[in-house]
């Protein structure tokens, strides 16, 4: 996006009848992209950022406020000397998205509105694989109930981050070995389950380690970064690719199978079918089993070996080292690979990132070339869970930002 | 680059004196680069790929003729009925690159123009891991001399493709472990060696697979491709990564270093100082090894390897199973994270890859997640070893593209 270029672009025919014109309507949705991502802002900001005149800005925001999608603050905020100036917000309760998190141990729904702000959201441990497709969708269904009974306009659609490969176009789960599905037409099941008959939501399915990414990329430890690794950690692991501030999704969408890189010829036998990928040293499961810990991965496993850490427990302490040293290998094939600005941690990886950082960051010394490795700033993730639930509400809410006034 | 804009953009100011003006330079470039990339075209075809109405295109391709950039032929080319309309061409001698490959087993120079017409090539096997740097500018200046004596003019510039990790904004290469050079100021004392004191040579220097990428995307099997990855099989092995049809180079140009993934934890020393990495079962130097050849790596070593394999020496049929499942096992991972539509395979993989490919397939299948194998397609690149001198001078035309009335 060039928004500076915005008022040198050739004037689009205004369709019969419309107003404002296409134009204007793009304009509308650079100025409210700005304030999504980049928060409040007065309108001298909005003019510098745009390179829109004074008068435009002025108009854009009084159409976007009229559209219900930004308020203009009356409440002064001093800018040094001169008059204060009034601020221009998204208006979170303007356009609102139902994010869901499909993951192998827990189901979690939010509502987040433009500007990122999570309205409300909900998470149930729970052992997800253990479920049909349709159980889930039942039960997302019920979850989400009590969320978008708030909003009287309904959701603006729905985004769902699932630990598998999806086929975007359709919301179509071609395999998530981890939950054990096959061919799940996830969209269109979500979609009429909830839905009134009449008017099923539409919804939009994405892989949980890109959404991740793109929920770190937009609210938190990738904020302003070109090159970026996402690491997602659960019981599988998964990364999320952006390059040059966008999202890589690869040829066909399914860029970013970390979890299936060989590092272990000799290792165990992955669900994907494979032996010794990845994730079956560094997810996980590998870090509870190697801990001793019997407990189904999820939350409480998790919180169990923090416990033991916390209390010096040895056998907690050598997986902790052991499952880092594998993280940081394959992290030093990523660096190798991609020549990261940051790699962001996700998941268990960012929960217990302080017990894992000393094998891990010398596993990855070890690894990876000194130039690339010297790039990369390794850091956890600051949206935690969130992170999947941002993005997946970022899918959503990019159709109003293409245009404001066909949410109104 | 999308040149249907160029009519809309906002005139650019004409400097005072300068003719034509920046934004007819601009389209001059425009018009040349797709002269330069996609081949002869009448001036219809040049209209209808620009945007530009025919009477700009017809002064466009003027002033590139004035310049010496372009040529049109009266020769007529039969398009259907109607008339025959002329066609206009790059003009290979109208910019000169020397484009230069510092392999661990050969040197190479070669004389590029316009068009990526290769005027002139040498090459020299030479065991260059045993040279100094110095004595490597040596012997490129004295291959270059005879090629640019044919050039009164000069080159335009040199692109040099080295094996290691290169910063490219001066051209100094910090490590290329298979040479056993570290911090070399290539690009300095390449240009000194090689332009007359008053006025040395402007030199770029790039890794090998970058430009071995760029060679294929421009000039051979991943014409027109979005994703790619290439692999350059060496001693070592690199990868130059194409994402939307552009070069990815990483946060700080050294992505790419595949050579240096781990995939056999239980294996052999690294020359880069760890051990396992791709290369040491999939390089050169693992292929020979196995294969009882101990010639140093090389084109004689390889062509050795072949007629071993012609004549069904059991030895060398077992060192290209073997190979060639290491090969896949790496290539697996790449595809399950970067999701290619294309995979080319350069270098001793290119040259074996018939050989390579069984157990090559049967790896990658075991190895790379359904969809993301069905998507890419694995191919031997179409350049061979001239794929490295192809984006070598890629990189210096470029220059005549941006602005081909500074050159004239």
């Amino acid at each position: 996006m060039q928004p500076q270029q915005d008022d040198v672009v050739a004037p689009v025919p205004a369709r019969a009848g419309s107003t404002p014109s296409q134009l204007r309507r793009h304009n509308m949705g650079v100025v409210l992209e700005l304030l999504h991502r980049d928060g409040p802002a007065s309108r001298s900001e909005l003019g510098t950022a745009t390179g829109l005149t004074r008068s435009t800005i002025a108009d854009l925001v009084q159409d976007l406020v009229a559209c219900g999608v930004a308020v203009e603050s009356g409440s002064a905020r001093p800018t040094g000397p001169g008059r204060p100036s009034a601020v221009v917000r998204a208006r979170p309760e303007g356009a609102v998205a139902l994010a869901v998190e499909v993951a192998v141990e827990s189901i979690a729904v939010a509502t987040v509105g433009l500007g990122g702000e999570v309205l409300a959201t909900e998470r149930v441990e729970s052992a997800v694989d253990a479920l049909a497709p349709a159980e889930v969708v039942d039960r997302v269904a019920a979850m989400a109930g009590p969320l978008l009974a708030q909003h009287a306009e309904g959701p603006v659609g729905v985004g769902v981050a699932v630990p598998g490969l999806v086929r975007r176009r359709d919301g179509f789960v071609h395999v998530a070995p981890n939950l054990g599905w096959q061919e799940v037409a996830l969209a269109s099941m979500l979609g009429r389950a909830l839905g009134p008959g009449d008017r099923p939501l539409p919804v939009q399915v994405a892989n949980e380690a890109d959404l991740g990414a793109l929920g770190e990329l937009r609210r938190g430890a990738g904020r302003g970064v070109g090159t970026m690794v996402y690491v997602s950690g659960d019981v599988g692991i998964g990364a999320g690719l952006v390059i040059d501030g966008r999202a890589m999704l690869g040829a066909t969408g399914y860029a970013g199978e970390a979890g299936h890189m060989l590092v272990d010829p000799g290792g165990r036998d992955c669900r994907c079918g494979a032996r010794g990928c990845w994730e079956t040293v560094a997810g996980e499961e590998a870090l509870l089993r190697a801990a001793g810990i019997d407990d189904a991965p999820g939350a409480r496993a998790l919180a169990l070996l923090r416990d033991r850490l916390r209390s010096g427990d040895p056998q907690a302490e050598h997986a902790v080292g052991v499952v880092g040293h594998w993280v940081g290998v394959g992290l030093g094939n990523l660096v190798n690979l991609l020549n990261p600005e940051v790699v962001v941690l996700g998941g268990h990886l960012q929960q217990l990132h302080e017990h894992l950082r000393p094998s891990l960051e010398t596993a990855l010394a070890a690894r990876a070339l000194a130039q690339p490795r010297s790039a990369a700033h390794v850091v956890p993730g600051t949206q935690g869970r969130q992170a999947q639930l941002h993005g997946a509400a970022e899918l959503v809410l990019a159709g109003v930002l293409r245009d404001p006034v066909a949410r109104a």
